[in-house]
This record gives C-alpha cells, sequence and structure tokens, in this order.
C-alpha cells in the first residue's frame, strides 16, 4: 500500500495552468500532487557565445527552489554563492531534455530560458519541471509564431518526464516525498510523444537493481509519460 | 492621472492569503495589484552565533525575485553567485522592520527566518514583502502559542509598508511600476498600528524634494498603512 | 548631556583637507571628530557598459574600512571575497547623493570613481563620506575645465550629508560612535545647498518614533547640513 | 566500422596499475586505452559533520581533469574558482556507484576520499574512474584490515562502468571519443559483480531512441562490466 | 642619474609616525618618500585552528592598497571578490618577517594581526610595509607588558626591509615607481639587527644577474636596512 | 649525514621523460627523486587582453597539485573555490622564469601556456617544475619551428631551478621533503645556462642565515643547477 494510497500504476493528480504570470513568453504552473513549480520561458533574440554567427538557436533552463519550499528550510543558493550539485544536474537535464524535441536550426539565432521555481516540494520536482517546461517553451514558441518571427514551430514533438521506483519490493509510478525517500531504487524516464527516450536515469539508492526490475520500471514510466503527454496536449489546446 | 486611473491616494487592491504554501510555520501570498510576493516564516529552534546563550531570540528575512518575474529576465542571483546590492538592501529592511514590533526577549532562544520571494513583480516588491511577512510571522508566532512553546506572544504591534512618490509633480500613494521608473522621489515608510515610524527612506530620484513635498508624502503613507493594517488584521482573523 | 560634552546641535570639529594623497583628481580628507574617511576622485574616459554611447557620464562611489578603522579589528573584505550588504548600501548611497547634484549629460561620456575609505571610525562614516566626497568631485571637475575637457561645470550645487538621532530621549546632531550604538533613532539627511532633499534614511534602533521627533530630527538636520556647505564653500575657495 | 577498427562489443585495452603513487593508502592508475585516470584513495578517521556520532562511516569522490589532459586545453577549476556542472554530476556519480556496494555501518566512522584525477581524456572517464575506484578503494581497504582497524572488509561485491552507445546506427562498447562526439545516444552503465545495476544513465545526443536500443544497450554493457570485473579481480589478486 | 637625483647608496626621507590611529594597540604610518602606509597591529586574545592548545602564539599580517594609491585607479580587491597573487605574496612575505623575530613560544596563546593598508604608493610597498610593521608590533607587545599580560618581550632583534635593483646599469638602494618601473633587476632585503637575513627574493625583469651584481646588491641592502633600524630605534624611543 | 644519504651537495636522480601525454604541444613528466610533476605546453593563437595588438607573445604558468600528492590529503583548490596564495606564489615563479629566457617579441602573437601539475610530491615541487616546464616549452616551440609558424626559436637559453638550504647546519642541495621540513633556511635559485640568476628567494624558516652562509648555497645551487641543464640539453637531443 502506497502512503497515497494510489495504485502502483496511477499518477499524482496532475495540473498545468498556462498564464501564471504575467510576464514572461511562456509561464506555466505545474502541479504533481503537493509538489508546485512554475516554469516560465523567456524569448532572448541573442544566442550564447558559442554559438555566435552559426545561424542556430539555443534552448537552456535553469532550477531552483524557493528556501521553505521544502518541509525543513534549504540554505538560500544565492546567498551561499553557489549551486549545489543536484541543482546543476537538474537544470543540465532539463535544457538536454527540452532540447531533444526541438530543431535549433529552424529556431533561428535566439534562445530561450526556462527557468523553473519550485515554490512547494513533494518528489518528483525535476520531472514535473520538464513536463511543465515543455508547456512553457511551447507557448513563447506560438508567440514567435504569431509575431511573425518564426514561419514554422522547430518543436518535432512533445516531451515529459516522470519517476519511478522501487517501493517496499514494488515497483510504482510517479513518487512522492514519503516514497522518494525511502525507496530502494530510483529512475528518472524522460520520453517523447512517440516513446522514445531523451534520457533514463536510474540510481540504486539502497541494493542495486536487477534486469527485470528495470524493465518493470521502464513499462510503468512508459505508461507514465503517454498520461502526461495527453495532459499537455489538452493543456495547450484550450 | 495615474496610469491605473487610481486617485492620488488609493491603494492597489491588496490581498493577503495565509497558508499558501504546505510546509513553513507561516506562508502567505501577498498581492499589491500585480506585485506578488510569497512570504513563508520559518520557525528555527537555535539562534546564530552571535546570539548564543543570551537568552533572546531573532527574526531575519532574505528577499529573491524570480528572474522572469520582471518584464525582461534578470540573472539569477544563485547562478551569478552573489546577492545584488539592492536584494541586501532590501532583506536587511525587511528585517529590521519585524524585528522592531517584537520582543525578542519574550521570543525565547529560537530564529524565524523570513523568506519573501517575488513571483510577480510590478513595483512595490518591498513594501509588499513587509506587509505580508508580517502577516506571516504571526502565523508563525500563534502555532507556538498553540504548541505551547510559548506562552504569550511577543509580538508588540503590527507592522506594514508602503510606498509613496511624487509622479508627475504630484503625491501619489503606492506606485506601480510605470510610476515608480518614472517618478521624482520615492520614499518607502514602514509604520506600526501605533501610527510610529520604524523606517523612513525617501529618495531623490531626479529634482531632490522640499520638506513640504516630504510632508506630503508623510501623509499619504501614513493613511496607506493605515489601510494596510486594517486589512493585515482582517486576515488574520479569518 | 552627551557624552562629548556638545550641545544638541553642535557638529564635532570638521575638517577638510584638499590634495591629501597624490595620484587622484580629487583627493580629500574628511575629519568630522575622530572619524576620518580619505576621499579621492578618480577620473575615467569610459563609461559603464549600460551607457556606452547614450552620451552622458556617471558617478559612482566605492566604500571601504580599514580593518582596524575600529575598536575591534573587522575580518578585511577583500580577505572575506565579498562586500557586506552594509557596505554595499553605503556605496549605494554615496553614489545616488552626488549624482543627484551633477548634470551628467554636461559631464561627457566619462565616468568619476569615488572612493571613500575610512581610516578612523567613530560614527558617521558615511555623512562624512558624502561630504568629503563632494570636495574631491568639485576638484576632479576643477581639473576637467582647467584642462579644457569640459567647459563648464556639471555640478549644479553642493550637497552635503550629517546624522541626526535621539540620544537619551533628546533629539541630537551628529552622532559618535558611543550615541550612535544607544540611540534610539538614528537618521542620515543628505540635502542641497538650496535646502531640498536627496536622502532621508530614519530607522528605529529600538522604538519606533513619532511623526513630532521626525520632524525635530529634520529640524536639527537642515541646520547641520547647512554648517557642513559652509565648510566645503570654504575649503574649496582656499 | 569502428575509428579504432573495434568490434562492437570490444573494450579498449585496459590496464589497472596498482601502488601507482606512494602516499595514498590506494592509488590506481586506470587505463581504458588512451584515457588514463589517477585514483587515489584517502583514509580519514572521521566523518562529515552530517554523519558525527551515528556509527557508521561514508565514501566519497573528487574528479578533476588537468586542463591540458583534453585537445584543446581547458580552463583549469582551481582558477576559475568553481567546479562545473559536469565535474559536480561526475564525482556525486563516483560517490554513489562506491557506496553501493559498501557497508557503510561496518566501515565504521571513517571516511574514505577517492580522487580521480584525468591526466589524459579519450572518452570514457567517468567510467573508468568508477573501474579503478573501485581497485583503490579495495586496497585502502585492505590496509585498514592489515592494520588491525576493521575486522572484516566492509565491500559487498566488486564494482565497475563501462559505457555504450549508438555509433552511426549501432550498438558499441567503450565509447572512444571520435565515438563519444559523434554518438546518437549515450549510456554509461555502472554494475555489481552479481550482476544488478547500480547506476544506468542514458541520454540522447541526437534522435531518441526506442526500447529495443536500450535492450541492445544494456546487454553490451553487462558484457563489458563482467569483463571489467573480471579485469579487477586479476589486478587485485596480484 | 637617478630620477630623484639621489646618491646610488642613499634612502628616501623615510618617516614613522606612533600612534597614527586611535583604536590600534600599534598604528604607525611608515613612508619611504612618497609612499606611504598605516601599519596597524591588532592583538587577538585567540590562535588560528591550528595552532589551538598548543602553548604558542601567531603573528600574522594581510595588506592592501586603496583604489587610488597608484597612478591610475585598480579595482578594490574587496568589489572584485578576491585578493591577487601579489597581494598574498607580499602579507606572506610580511607575516614571515615578523614571525623570523619573535619568539612565539613567549608571546602566549595570542595572536597579532599586522595590518598595512597603502594609502599613496610610490615603489617599494612590501618594504616600507615590513620596516613599519615592526614598529606597530613593538608597540602592541609594549602595551601587553604594560597591562601585565606578558612577563617580558618575545621581540629577539628588529627586522626591516629595503629594495635594491639594478637601475641603468647602476646598483642602487631603494628604489622609487620610476626607478622601480624601470629597472632589470629588483630585489628585497629583509634583515635583521644582526645583520642576519630573514629573505632575499632578487628578480629578473629583464636581462638575468650575475654573481657580481648580486653581491653588489646585498652590500647596498646591508647598509640600507642598517639605516632602517636605527630610524626604527629612534622612533620607538620617543 | 642526510636521511637520503646523499653528500651534500648531490641531486636526486632527475629524469625528463618527453611526450609524456598525447594532446599537448610540449609534455614533460619531470621526477627530482619521488617528486613527479607532469608539465604541458599549451599553444594558444591569441594573447592575453593587456597585449593585445602590441605584436608580441606571453608565456604564463599554472600550477597545482592532486589532492593525494602529498603525504596527507589537501583540499582540492578546485572544490575549496580559490587558489592558495602558496599556489599562486609558485605559478607566477615559474611563468617569470620562463618568461626571463623567451624573446616575446620573436614569439609573435601567440601565448604558451605551462601547466604544472603534482602527482607526487617529496619537496621541491616548484624547481622541478621550472626545470620540466622548460623542456616541455622547448618541445611545443620546436613544434611551431617545425610547422613553419615560426623561423627561428625565440628561446635565448636554457633555465632551470633547484632548491639549497641549511640542514642540520649544514648548506646541502636539492631537499627532499624530510629536509626541506626540518631545514634552518630553504633558498630556490633560478639560473641560466650562461650562469646568471633568473630569480634568488631565500627564507629563513627558523634562525635568520648569515651572508657566508648565503654564499654557499649560492655555491651549491650553481652546481647543482648546471648538473640540470645538463640533463635537459640531454633529455632534448634524444
Amino acid at each position: 500500500m502506497r502512503p497515497s494510497e494510489r495504485s502502483c500504476d496511477a499518477l499524482r493528480r496532475v495540473s498545468l495552468t498556462r498564464h501564471y504570470t504575467r510576464h514572461a513568453e511562456g509561464s506555466v504552473l505545474v502541479e504533481f500532487g503537493d509538489t508546485k513549480v512554475i516554469c516560465t520561458a523567456s524569448v532572448e533574440e541573442n544566442v550564447p557565445p558559442f554559438l555566435k554567427g552559426k545561424g542556430q538557436g539555443w534552448v537552456t533552463a535553469e532550477y531552483g527552489m524557493l528556501p521553505r519550499s521544502t518541509g525543513s528550510r534549504m540554505r538560500r543558493e544565492a546567498a551561499s554563492g553557489k549551486q549545489s550539485g543536484r541543482t546543476q544536474e537538474i537544470q543540465r537535464l532539463i535544457g538536454r531534455s527540452l532540447r531533444a524535441v526541438v530543431d535549433l536550426q529552424k529556431l533561428g539565432e535566439r534562445q530561450i530560458v526556462v527557468d523553473c521555481d519550485v515554490i512547494q516540494a513533494d518528489g518528483g520536482t525535476r520531472t514535473a519541471s520538464i513536463t511543465g517546461a515543455f508547456v512553457a517553451l511551447s507557448d513563447a514558441i506560438a508567440g514567435l509564431i504569431a509575431a511573425g518571427k518564426l514561419a514554422e514551430s522547430p518543436i518535432r514533438e512533445a516531451v515529459a518526464a516522470v519517476s519511478v521506483g522501487i517501493y517496499e519490493g514494488q515497483p510504482v509510478l510517479d513518487l512522492d516525498y514519503p516514497e522518494d525517500s525511502a525507496c530502494e531504487t530510483d529512475m528518472n524516464v524522460v520520453m517523447t510523444a512517440s516513446g522514445r527516450f531523451v534520457e533514463v536515469q536510474g540510481t540504486a539508492e539502497g541494493v542495486p537493481f536487477s534486469r527485470e526490475e528495470l524493465n518493470a520500471l521502464l513499462a510503468l514510466a512508459e505508461k507514465g509519460v503517454r498520461e502526461l503527454i495527453g495532459l499537455q496536449s489538452e493543456a495547450l489546446s484550450k
């Protein structure tokens, strides 16, 4: 029995609120149960130095957590003067996931920066971030098309992410914090609408996992991402 | 005529939403029109080193802005590796304002850290932060009393803050961003329920201001803070 | 009775020594009693990036304290790797105060950097800095005129600053360290020769202050700044 | 055809030189072809603060590259003042991989720090590091047993790592730099002697990968790690 | 002919003003011609962590330059966030030079920190710093003896420093800035009253120097330091 | 009797292995007994900003130690976020030593960066670094000549370095760690093939040293450097 009483293959209640804040070209509040992340996409009409003059664009991401988004207050990274290794790992993952579904040539020499800021954490902040970030990115790109700056969308297909893990010996979908902190194996899976993998990151927290467990987790993740991509599509069609 | 069509002595629509996020001992979303700040109060059962063993508590504050809370994206302070001078000024101001109404002896050897994170900015983020922070602090202290950790409240009286300024030659209350960026003089006033000043910070952005203008601004501020303290009281009584 | 036996409305002995060091375009040792600050003005024939090509100049300030300018040794900011929030607040205040009396268009595309370094502290280092910095700035600008680089002075009028506060229930002018560390309310006032305010920063250290107290403090400050501007004028005429 | 003319399922020549430097409790030069990494294990008779008094030990890792270990010189991280996100990701991965096979209770209140420093890079530095680090760790622990500080080994089983990827449409084992920089999908797999997974990290560099490709890559990785664990065992038995 | 018209073996006018600032236990303004350095010695009743409980004291130094102590303004190290390599080299040299003449056992478990801050630079700031620092240190130690905290002085003998160099083919004593920036070889020599060397640091700026030149420079330096030690002694006897 | 049983004027076994790693234009493993340093020379076709357009080149150096190159593990400088004063001193010394024998005009507008990374330390890492760095630099320059980018060598003559010191009252050559940590006086001497000095850095660790001792040390150093330059020449002729 999961602490939340969900069945093993059930996502938490997921919600994607577009136009959540006013200034950004794309702004989405994504909720995976009690995990809440504000994802904003900002369009900048320039590219990082390593891409100057190469005729292509860039998509990147930054990630942060409000100090009291968690059960006990974390030190503010701006005050401690650096981003933790965990923060850097997550923002690199979000950026790679988004770039995997964008044709950077078609984007033209501009950059889209997606900021994912966790205002309340209950496990799965990185997968919620990727899922919400794709919607914010889609809105920013729709704006570029509407403004005549892009002729067609550089987005190839949708991308979303979910966590799976082995909790009390059982493979489960979309871990919340009580599950995440107690699970033996934790895997984050980033997939596209066509069912292909962008990232698979499985980690044994305690006992290493077998090939059979890996297969079971991948099957659960496929189901979860398929549902999330349906919810993204629904949100974007409103 | 003000850009927002408000009268010169009118606040923006103000809202104070308590219990906005789940983990913090006090958590308030404060809105001054389109300015939105999440204020959380975290109780920690220890004090900073300089107060160890002195039998008193401490109240401090940290301030941040989401990178795209503003019209164009700002660099993330955690990524640039330091807090700007402006950020430090504001968080020091919030901390001093709260300490001015708290009896630190009565608080006991514990610390309350108030985080004010701006998720959408439209002028007046520091005054909204102080106004919301007081409500979050009140909730955190009520929790300590309910848990039997404090016998009586160390809060002496309410505190709130508002900005006033001279916009197109006219003293106006509670400046929004279009006014703030165009005004000649900008003043932030922090006052208590008993009508006394905690902080008065007036700055001539362009032409220095006269004693008469200063008096007119103070009168407007007194009116504004009185209304804000009424709204705090109403929110806390729900 | 004040610790220094001064009357409530008396400044400390103030001295302004021009040409104090050899290299800078303006170099002034300012003394407010035992508070001693070296103010140097450096002319640079370029502007910060945000002003490139805008046809205007810039005036900015930096502030520091020698580690043993104070009663007990402070950590050297260069060694700790960052400037404190207090340092940043003060240097921003000095910069704004000077810019308030300079026509930046008339200055042309050049920058004047004023460094205020406290070699001995006894309260009021920021007001002494502003008062001395104006004299150093005036000398640097006189040099530009003498060199034919400026046709007329971009300085509109003089500016000076003084602290006032409520010490043992009494409003007093120009607080020294024993008063500053014990006072209930502390206010720094920056004013121009024409009697207008550039900055008013009042802070209740203990009990918040009333409107009457604020008025009394402003009156004292007006008297003090008037005298300081007289001393600046005298020093510059030598 | 692979650039190195290896068959698809062939490792590069692997060598593990124990006692490579003199001071460390374990010191191994690991070579995967032209990739050369010095792995040293240092025993410290204390634990990080978060483990003080908990009766268990800790194993952690740090990773670095000499500035000219690569084709063009990289900036020295000590000079730039921070470790890159990539460096932090890798050293966290090495640490987790080693901890997965160590019984931290049995290790006692001491810490083993493994430093992996790349002196020449040709792809696969993180997998070579993990493979070499396990040997260095084993030597350090053997030393503790020989010195009578540990009664039995806290190591549960061997761990090693290898990269696999899809290069020109073909799954291949143990990518060198020319393959790594051109491959579509790159996966690092950390496995134990008993054939269980500690980490699986697959990333689509270009086109996302299918479930079939993932399965093929995992099969190759299993073969590679089995061989590497054989080589570790052989090196440790000398 | 030297730019200053001094003879080859002449020091600049040297002055040592004790009790220069009010707070420090020792405070000296040292002038070597136009080079002016404030040296303060601060007594702290504790030692750095690596000496805790070892029954001995410590003497250390920090060095800084005011941004406009030089011909063109240098970046403030506190603002750039780190001390340059040159600054660190100099402060390490000053500390070593002072420790060479102090019996750290006799000093007891306390630390004396000497701050050398250059307010005007004209070559030779490090040698002036060492020469002035010794006088400030002597005053601080005299204060400890006067206060009954030390029974006898831990100072073994005096120490002073001077620069020598080869300028236009000629060995010269006590280089000023025009000589320093044009000389071929520059040597800083730290010596004691008994004529022994504490530090000899010779650097060829252009053409390497011969053994004969080295000997000539050492002879000049011995003469200079002997005179400086006479001036220290005279200043301390006042 | 020296701990190593060497005679007072004997170097340790010195070896210079060229082409030690694959990527750098010059790559040398230098060994002075158990001290082992990898020296790589990297050619970059640009110069630092302060030399842009001046028609000359630059040679600079960086220095580092692997964390466990020493008897007990040192903190990794990349992790602590800054290079120590000692590191900066050493890398500045290496750079100056190399520049002293290179005609920077003849080098053309390019930079050679020499990295000296200590993989095992047993005293004398800075002198070994300089000695090995010269060989790496020579190889890099030979490569530029072979590639037709330079017509003739900008190297004027060879340079090498050795330490000397007074150990148990006796002047000795090429100190190893047991001698270095116990010696009274330590001197590093950098000399050229023509027998001229580039740097002489003598430091009294305990008792200051006399002129006679200085002379004896210089004589020993001359002998040592002459032998090292022979070994460099031999290595480069292979």
